[in-house]
């Protein structure tokens, strides 16, 4: 394996300030919702903040923007291996900066995937069985022609530009006491845990049954092999979690916990007749382990769950 | 026809701030999102509000509560006539509140609009092939009961309010200089109108080509019939507008102007692939007035639309 990419330091509040100074042009200031926990079945009320509705449909690109911006554009332009979210967040990116990019993905990527990922002008690339063969092929290429290589959550301006969810969550709900995001590789949990991982706010991880990374690192004290499958595979199924969100993770993570499938296609019911929220089933993922009891918030909580992602077909949410 | 409802006296901005405040417990504060116009192919930003998150899936809550808390909650509950989004807000709000709710709906309310209102604890009771036979069997039953009748838009309580629609709107984005929103009987825009008129905002109306009641309206000098048909009659196919709202509408409506329906379905679509937002016909009936030119924003205007409602099969807003 061909490792070109440069993880870098682990950010700091600082580095997710300056991200969020360099981002804030391009991405969406993405909304709060309070939901009423009778509306929810709960005993507490719940703040959503919505980053499902941010640009290319989940959180993905703050940590492209400030990844291409952080650097320096080259004329090269931008490689990035993805078989979804990423893959469509570094080609809204690079369309947004004006350079090229080029995106591969494994032949199991889907047509509507692949639809979205060329409606913003990127070069697809459509190869290997499975994601790593894209992988490996994504760091060759950029290796080849000087392009930035975006990794997809191991790479310290990625995870300083997903920390900004956690800064502008903390400015418009100051008061919570937990928030629950939902874990994948975790650069979205590692960046959150670096801006919170210095206050009062205990962040939950939530993974499915079937994608258990980060709880299986935290049990062995390492980044180690995971099984990666069902409902949320194709947003949340990393094999392993980064190393560099690892000791973040450590540090700000009070609990990790497991929903099954079943918890998370009726967390995306739920969004959608409570509030006509479509999240994709990743998106879910971490309002499910409130509404299934996985993790229940502690008498007086003030609970924030981050809805990090609505790329599905709205379908597929009823019913 | 009988007509047992008092229509009361058009709203002032006290009335719309006391509606506020009396109502704050039960709705939700929706939120704001800024979409690029890039993202839209618009030359301008677009701030929308999302009204399609509010409980029970539009505004129409607002008013239902405010006339229920305004006048003290009588024992013999709530009576309405409506065929979809009036008759789930006012199910929605009697239950908050613990009073019953009788819903009166014509027979081609569907399936999935039945199952709302009765989700929410509502008698339901089907009756004519018309909403005007649905509203008149209301009328009938509020009288005999003394159950409070909430009309679906020509009283003051529910004008003031949908007016807190522009009140928040106002607060969390006070610099507009326009916004665009949907008008089917009048009761929100003549709400926004109460508020907007006494400052430096100008309300835009749109109506879907096949039911042009407010257009109709300012033409002729007076609300009179109009036709209503097509793709978003199920929550703008008013006959004629309140009369309560008309002298609002005169003073504050900037201009009145009409869309296509294929221009209502290509804004659905936008909405999705631009924001994972589900809005349902009526719903992006604002937004479809910017997207397909039927107004065009003058030079400078900071430009905000009302998304008012997603009660819609969320597999109808792609493709």
């Amino acid at each position: 394996m061909i490792e070109t990419h440069l993880p870098g330091r682990a950010p700091d509040q600082d580095a997710i300030r300056a991200a969020a100074r360099r981002i804030a042009p391009y991405i969406r200031r993405t909304p709060l919702l309070r939901l009423a926990g009778a509306d929810l079945g709960l005993p507490h009320d719940v703040v959503l903040k919505l980053e499902s509705l941010q640009a290319s449909g989940s959180f993905k690109p703050r940590g492209a923007f400030n990844t291409l911006l952080a650097g320096g554009l080259p004329a090269a332009g931008v490689v990035a291996a993805s078989g979804g979210n990423h893959g469509a967040a570094v080609a809204y990116a690079a369309r947004a900066l004006g350079v090229p990019a080029e995106i591969f993905v494994p032949e199991i990527t889907g047509p509507a995937k692949r639809a979205r990922i060329e409606s913003y002008g990127a070069r697809l690339v459509v190869g290997g069985a499975a994601y790593d063969v894209a992988r490996q092929a994504s760091e060759a290429r950029a290796a080849e022609t000087g392009a930035v290589l975006v990794h997809a959550y191991d790479q310290d301006t990625v995870l300083a530009g997903q920390g900004t969810v956690a800064l502008e969550f903390e400015a418009d709900a100051p008061d919570l006491t937990h928030v629950l995001v939902a874990t994948g590789g975790g650069g979205l949990i590692g960046g959150m845990a670096a801006w919170y991982g210095a206050g009062g706010t205990a962040l939950v991880s939530v993974e499915p049954e079937g994608c258990p990374a980060l709880a299986t690192a935290l049990r062995e004290g390492r980044p180690v092999p995971a099984p990666v499958g069902g409902l949320a595979a194709d947003s949340l199924g990393a094999r392993q979690v980064g190393a560099l969100m690892f000791p973040l993770a450590q540090r700000a993570v009070a609990a990790a916990v497991l929903v099954p499938d079943a918890a998370i296609r009726a967390a995306q019911r739920v969004l959608w007749e409570a509030a006509r929220l479509v999240a994709e089933p990743g998106g879910a993922t971490a309002l499910a382990a409130l509404l299934c009891g996985a993790w229940v918030a502690p008498e007086g909580a003030r609970v924030g769950v981050l809805v990090c992602g609505g790329n599905c077909e709205p379908g597929s949410v009823a019913g």
